[in-house]
């Protein structure tokens, strides 16, 4: 069953969509029915689904976050790279690191809404890998 | 292998079990070891699981999530479809909108106190896909 | 395909590093390229990825938890086991009940920094069970 490696440079902290891409492979892979596993090889960094039409979804989503683990808290101990480095790894445990999505007629069976996303979480931009397997089911 | 669909629809925002539904499929598949996948279309409903046996447990998750994402809150910009649309959102990202179970002697593998849930986030009744898939493995 | 059973006694809360083994079933079941799942049957304990390599993110990431679910909160109505009953439950929630990682070449994908974790959260030593299904994609 194939394989596929999606990597990129984001520009910092946000939302880069990712829908297009995984439905692009799953579609050329002519897999029927099965499954669409999505791995991020990193901690500071999510896989997500969430409402792909509103914009203002994603900018709370992030208002959220930075209320309940603001950047540069007394608290952490852990800040070598800097006041965002340990609100990363939190809001990171908190989402997806993985994602496995359902494969119909030939397509990700996706809801209307939903978009997949990796969030950086990381105020300085880095290079992200994604690995992505299909499985016929 | 066995795919199925799960429509219901929610009396509004709490907790539906699946897991006889869930198990019942399993059972019919006669898979003796495999997994089986479960994914919501939507982005303000969540696939959960949680413990079986005391409502309070359910009623506590409910206080916990009204107390880190109110509704209503002034600091959302996103609420065209009122004051539980953001909230639903963000309690949708902190959870679930998948599960991957495995598959032991035909049956599913959970644990004595492991309950699966649908936790609608909705204050208003809702019509809600699931999405099933079974593999062998 | 193989799939194995990992139980051990955690002695009480904190983080109990799986990688090595997971490492080895997965290397020792000779899969090219495919998944691991991992299921732990509890729901006062997670799995977790997270960073590796500092201890500080671990003891930050229980820091955090106590903050937002803190132990004998008076919120709590389920609370039979004790003031970290309810709050194991909450924890247990907002991260994850299971993981699926890639294999590529015979070897778990994880990236550089990337540890897999047991994270008990009851106070006491507790039996805990996980079940490790491999697919081959």
């Amino acid at each position: 069953m194939p394989v596929f490696r999606i990597e990129f440079q984001t520009p910092g902290r946000g939302f880069h969509e990712l829908t297009d891409e995984v439905t692009g492979h799953v579609r050329s892979a002519g897999i029927g029915t099965g499954l669409c596993h999505l791995f991020i090889r990193h901690t500071s960094a999510s896989l997500l689904i969430t409402e792909n039409a509103d914009p203002a979804v994603r900018a709370d989503l992030e208002r959220f976050m930075s209320r309940i683990a603001p950047d540069g808290d007394p608290d952490w101990t852990h800040g070598s790279e800097g006041p965002d480095d340990m609100p990363a790894h939190i809001r990171s445990v908190l989402t997806a690191s993985e994602l496995t999505l359902p494969i119909r007629e030939g397509r990700l069976s996706l809801g209307t809404w939903q978009g997949i996303y990796l969030w950086e979480h990381r105020t300085r931009p880095r290079h992200r890998v994604i690995d992505l397997t299909l499985l016929r089911a």
